[in-house]
């Protein structure tokens, strides 16, 4: 085992501030991401994967850096014009980004899988590092609320997380397989981490894959998962309004009891460590608010050496 | 029968310019357009139909008046990055056309009919005239040339017209029915026009509907085409050029031979006027280049009077 292959788990936003500060300091070919397809969606007729998407955008120094989602100079002259057209503008699609889902549903549709499309993509965007899809199947996060069930993208984007979360499902999760490349990934990593994405809508879709979960905890590598709950409150995103509803300690705490034995390590914020100094992973106290890109290669670094120092 | 309702037969570019003008002389509501769909294509999984989208750019005001095609105020940030991603960018599609192409896509997979989608796009971008698909089948028109059979728009936009025309075939057309409303406009219009596009590839197709042509035949009301040649000479695109490949004098002449006793009026460039003395069709000698709006007002009026002309 070396530290050199990397494994990252992760969801969107936050998930690739580190994804991209750990390409940034791990050798070249040796990282792989896999990405949460569960926020995967159908819409205009296009298949749209925000988060491989975000991972794919900021590891290719394509992301927006002033709405945190979406493509750099972007343009929007296709949702004005479908607005006009009477077409769903509650779900903002960007015109570069559009090429994007447009390109990758034609090509799905002609047979090729999520996951060639995705390595691909990777590539033709000067990507030194591996981002999988976690499945090539069809896996959808769904949430109940007071309503009844809803779809994830309905919850999250056009109902901005207002809901009440009861709870979630990954519908086609149990039948689904973890994508080419993963099992072995995961089987052969020198680290594992898990990056401060939400983890029931981030990080637990890709552990309800069958498969990935064990091999997570057979493989013997150190499993350091990074907090994305600081001084109680979530970076961005509904975390901490979906931990307090779902019943949790929307705290640094509570995510690590949520992960349980499957990590080894743990890096929280410095204010955070006091709190979560009574679990079995180690932990390592950090800066772990990413604002800059030296922030995100600091972080990685940080996760990095917690996960030598669990080897030693 | 009255003047009142209008039909007009029509291709893309030089029929929308007189379609246009049309639109603005005829009362309101009393313009029907059947819309060549030969042309319609797939390309990066979009259902694409130029003629009918030219036209509804035009008649809506949307156009492109410096590229002649396309859209006003467009952007191009969705080709520069299908190009990035390896995508195919021989046919030029901006981000305010692709959200037509994508609704579109949509809603035909939805169940929608193509003059559905077209009608309410129609409605949508507020244009009184009826833009009709001279069927909800797929009718494709194929080139032969040396190289054997090629797609249309790979012959006309791929290859910019330069294989030589050996024949053309409307793959579908004799399975085809007329759009909803395409027969009864026929049958109860006072006036029909053919707009001065290329009678082998926009007008033909959709006379090789079937129907369609004996409608024309049996409506009783005056035929009058326009043009597209003038001196000898295409406004625009290929018509001169393949005329004189499939072996016909590329003149005004040639055209009208090609309507033969289809039409009954015939208008042409006051410089063409000698050179079609001769036909069956009553010839009106005018301006026909259309580069004003003014110009295709004034068209639209000589063609409705040699109509009433034809009426006394």
């Amino acid at each position: 085992m070396s530290i050199k292959d990397v494994v990252a788990l992760s969801g969107g936003v936050g998930g690739a501030k580190l994804a991209l500060g750990l390409s940034r300091v791990v050798p070249s070919g040796s990282l792989t991401v896999i990405a949460n397809t569960g926020d995967d969606f159908e819409h205009l007729g296009l298949s749209i994967c925000p988060d491989i998407d975000t991972l794919t955008y900021a590891l290719a120094g394509l992301d927006n850096p002033t709405l945190g989602w979406g493509r750099r100079d972007e343009t929007w002259s296709f949702m004005e014009s479908v607005k006009a057209l009477g077409g769903e503008d509650w779900f903002r699609l960007g015109d570069r980004d559009l090429a994007v889902h447009v390109e990758r549903t034609r090509r799905l549709r002609s047979g090729e899988t999520l996951s060639q499309i995705t390595t691909d993509f990777a590539a033709k965007l000067g990507i030194g590092a591996r981002i999988l899809p976690m499945s090539d199947d069809r896996v959808r996060t769904r949430v109940l609320s007071d309503g009844g069930w809803i779809d994830f993208q309905d919850y999250f984007v056009r109902q901005q997380c207002r809901p009440v979360v009861r709870a979630l499902s990954f519908d086609g999760a149990p039948e689904s397989r973890p994508a080419p490349g993963v099992m072995q990934a995961l089987q052969t990593a020198g680290t594992i981490v898990i990056c401060p994405s939400n983890p029931f809508i981030s990080i637990e879709p890709i552990l309800a894959v069958p498969g990935i979960r064990d091999a997570i905890r057979a493989s013997g590598a150190p499993v350091v998962a990074v907090s994305p709950i600081i001084g109680g409150k979530a970076v961005k995103g509904p975390t901490a309004k979906m931990m307090a509803e779902l019943g949790m300690e929307a705290t640094a705490l509570g995510v690590a009891q949520r992960y349980g034995n499957m990590i080894s390590g743990y890096v929280v914020e410095h204010e955070d460590a006091a709190s979560v100094a009574g679990i079995a992973a180690r932990v390592t106290a950090a800066k772990t608010l990413m604002l800059s890109l030296e922030d995100r290669e600091t972080l990685a670094r940080v996760v990095l050496e917690a996960a030598d120092a669990l080897r030693r």
